[in-house]
């Protein structure tokens, strides 16, 4: 951390920035320029306290130096992190498709989605029980009757489940059901049930916030890995921007960001993103040509009677020629579908 | 809710548009025009979904007409809502101003805010005991602790206590010592606590997510009022936007545009908008000259001591003199303090 | 067109609206719903004023119906236009790369830079002599004389030039020496100029304000495409976005919505987007992934001595390694390089 | 600046950076950390450029310590600027309203609006003979003709005229006919307009760009200040954000903090930021509030015939009600109207 002194600012108050420094167990390092004498901190807690600095007289502003996450890291964890769920390695070299409807409505539709799946190759099924959703008077998901349907399609069909929880109690009930813990975007900031990811040690996928950077959401993550559960992966599924013909602007870049930046595997959201299925293949294809690890995709066998996301959905057939299209991207970029 | 044909939509595509209407329990209305044929769905169902007829063949957008709330809006409650907290009326012609530090952060810091605020005619301390923080190294609150310590600035000094909630099962607890329960900024989508708060019937201020619209936000005021409980404030705090000098853009056109849409008390918190006490005060007096009902203000008796927002905390004697201008402020908007 | 009156609104509202409709020159077609009366406004001008209807007593809202722009739309011109330039179909099949500096610097560096790209297989050149800048105290560029060195590279390596027009009086003589004009992110609501490029009748690339909807983008693109100069591509380059990390935000969303929109090639310019050359071979095959009809990448010999944009500009080497991974994803997607 | 290295960056790579900063005219000043060394670049060259070192090995991230504008900071120029025209001082301590249509639209409207405002006591009256409009079918303004008919309404009523200049070449003309040259929004960054408006050495306003940050904006003025044209005023309108209920969202921390940045007066535009006159009452006084020097207003005889911008114009009548309020804030916090 860097302590910039304001123009002019006395010997008196550079001293009391320096012993302030001491006091808090750091060492402090002079710089005087021209205009402005500079402090540095010197000292390896983290997160050092920025706001201890700021308020003292004669200080114009505080630059941090070090990135705020620490387990996350590349400089604490060099190699990729791989995820084993099912027998699919998540974050190696092949790309994973996780498919299925956005909820869990009945059984008939989860039954036939997964068999639709299956066939097309899909290993791991994405399908809700709980659904946080903007209106009180829409539907939101079928709860625990959702969960042992879920059960009852992974048995019968030897397909993996990713399912969302939103609250720390529902951890242990998806937990039973579910092999992956999904948690959404609109609760990457919560904390208490980030914690209760953390310590289920299940593996889990963390949606990045739609309002959140990249930087938050590894402050996010942090809060799982120092749980010792590092069996995550994060998802990029669009923030919100000005622009509003698109449901989320599907941020693209943040995969080679974030596969520089962290060791985790990148999962891309293109269904959230668009909101229209019709766009879906073509981001399905970029993401992948951009490095994502997996697709999260929105596939229902009748989009038109969905309870939730149908624009979104993907038809099966559609689907299926969908996969085909970007494991030869895929194998462009040396990875294998 | 209007249905938009395509251009060169066919005849057995509008039919097929008017059966999907009437199979929902709506009625149709066609109305065609030079360049596209157009279907008003007839009804007063809400929400109604608008995925049912953007899929089918034909159909080029669905638009909707009634806004998606219903119990927050002045359609259906026209008059102010007035909510009573310790001889305060919150959302009446007073305007009042809750203040406090961050977080309860030992006996000695809180008493001594809650006696300086006292003094300046302050009657509803804030305070927080569990802080959701972006960092999990960052301190998270006192918790249980911090809830005894405001039990006991409670009955010392008489003052109401405003305190944040992060989860469903904090509720009960948090509800015994505070008054008013605050729902933070990263929990305005947390739908399980929505529901308990909704429950429990205790006066709630709930914040504006720091990216979402005002429409999400009533929407979300909508979950804690679909449980009866009507003793609810809003909270415009700041959302997040490109600019980054000021740690959020406070949005104070979303004051009379709320009050226009709604029938609850708009509270402004100038504070965590602004990032830095040094803009409080001009942004406090705008907040009551466009029309909030309160204010919601950072003080800490010791700013650079501070486990949490010391940057933007307010001195106690900087907050009194605030006060006096806000005072003025009010009185020319007609209103009093 | 539609005008939706507010619950309660009189007779007399609805035939004030009715009869404003009628002297517009326009036809009216009433729908009493069971909350509200609807009116349509039936004729086929562009764009309609909004206006003229919202603010009459009882009118609650006025929702557009047909989209605003024309000439640029599917509707109006269904095949996709091809734009050629120097024997490269810009919109075809193949996929275009221009590359080169941000700005032309000096002799030595843009004949070291031409030929490097030539020998890599590129046939357009990018480079700037007018260069807009945020501060006045950076590089603005050689002016004329910069335009003197792009017609000597061009003449003796027989690559195609594009290069930016920032007024109105540049067009003339920046239209001598390159083969496209570029107008930048900072004037794409400059309509002086979108004008001057319009009726000079030479092929323009128009980049998407870092601030601006798609759809405003089609409305600048409709101020050039209303001089009947159709040789046009649109370029998506980055929005600004709370994410900071990157320089801006890609949205690879628009390449496919755009191209079901309109009928222009879309072109996407991966440095300016990240800011950062390491990601821009990802997004680079991203792009193309999506479905973009060509790249704008910055190719610098020696990006550490730039005068400007040196952190985004790629060396010739790695540019060259690039290629021939844009290669295999266009390959993979039914394209050619 | 300060560069800071990456971990385990070599000693070569420090002296090479230390090499390049004394080549450049700098001076090096070594700070080695527990993790990383840090090296302060000293002289006061401004701007430094940031990419001639972020691009050398081991380089981690630069970091700008000062900043990028000079004739614009408090710094440079301490006391407030004041900028008479016609005899109100705009940045002293009374509150300037600026009045009128979005367009003169014909003689009849512009006189019919100048008396009604003077009568109100207005002294600047605002109209743009040039307006640009985001579709190129949209009423675009009279142009010449419109000059004349401000030259007309200046000499009859003695109000001063501000209006909007958007192309170099327009500079003489409009401010012959004049006071005030308003740069708009969409221009905020179109450099050879700035240079021009700088060179004509005339009162000018300067809005900021809708999707730029208040430093970037103070970018823009040095353009014109760098003329030595010391008479300029700042502008907010709003800036873009994803709130979509308002036109767009104002900005007022802006006010306070761009006052505390810079030496120049703070108008306000409540019009165009909300879109809408019902809500340009209380954004007008919470302008005051905030601090601003000035107000800029849209006010038509019949907003519902308005050429453009109709929805955000108040009637005569209800603007005159309007200042009364105004001006009680403006008492309240110790100014004049």
């Amino acid at each position: 951390m860097i302590v910039v002194m304001s123009r002019g600012a006395s010997q008196a108050e550079v001293d009391a920035v320096c012993d302030r420094i001491k006091d808090l167990g750091y060492a402090a390092h002079l710089s005087a320029g021209k205009e402005r004498t500079i402090i540095g901190v010197i000292g390896d807690k983290r997160p050092m306290d920025e706001t201890a600095f700021r308020l003292l007289d004669g200080v114009e502003k505080v630059v941090r130096i070090l990135k705020p996450f620490k387990l996350a890291s590349r400089d604490f964890h060099p190699e990729d992190t791989v995820v084993p769920v099912n027998g699919v390695r998540i974050g190696g070299k092949g790309i994973v498709i996780m498919a299925g409807p956005c909820a869990v409505e009945s059984r008939a539709q989860i039954m036939e989605t997964a068999y639709a799946l299956k066939e097309a190759g899909v290993r791991i099924l994405r399908a809700g029980a709980f659904k946080p959703r903007t209106s009180p008077y829409s539907f939101q998901g079928l709860g625990t009757q959702g969960l042992e349907l879920l059960a009852e399609v992974r048995a019968e069909t030897g397909l993996a489940i990713i399912s969302e929880v939103t609250t720390p109690e529902q951890v242990a009930a998806v937990g039973e059901c579910a092999d992956i813990l999904q948690i959404g975007t609109r609760n990457m900031s919560n904390y208490a049930l980030l914690h209760a990811v953390g310590e289920s040690g299940k593996p889990a996928l963390l949606k990045r916030g739609m309002m959140s950077t990249m930087e938050e959401l590894l402050m996010s993550a942090e809060y799982i890995l120092s749980h010792d559960n590092y069996r995550l992966m994060l998802c990029e599924r669009g923030i919100r921007t000005f622009e509003t013909y698109t449901r989320n602007t599907l941020d693209l870049s943040a995969v080679p960001a974030l596969k520089q930046m962290c060791h985790l595997p990148v999962i891309v959201d293109p269904s959230h993103a668009t909101g229209n299925w019709e766009w879906v293949p073509a981001l399905s294809m970029a993401a992948v040509a951009a490095g994502a690890d997996g697709l999260l995709v929105e596939v229902h066998p009748h989009p038109e009677q969905a309870l939730s996301d149908g624009m979104q959905s993907l038809r099966p057939d559609r689907f299926v020629e969908m996969v085909a299209r970007v494991r030869a991207v895929a194998e462009a970029v040396g990875r294998e579908l």
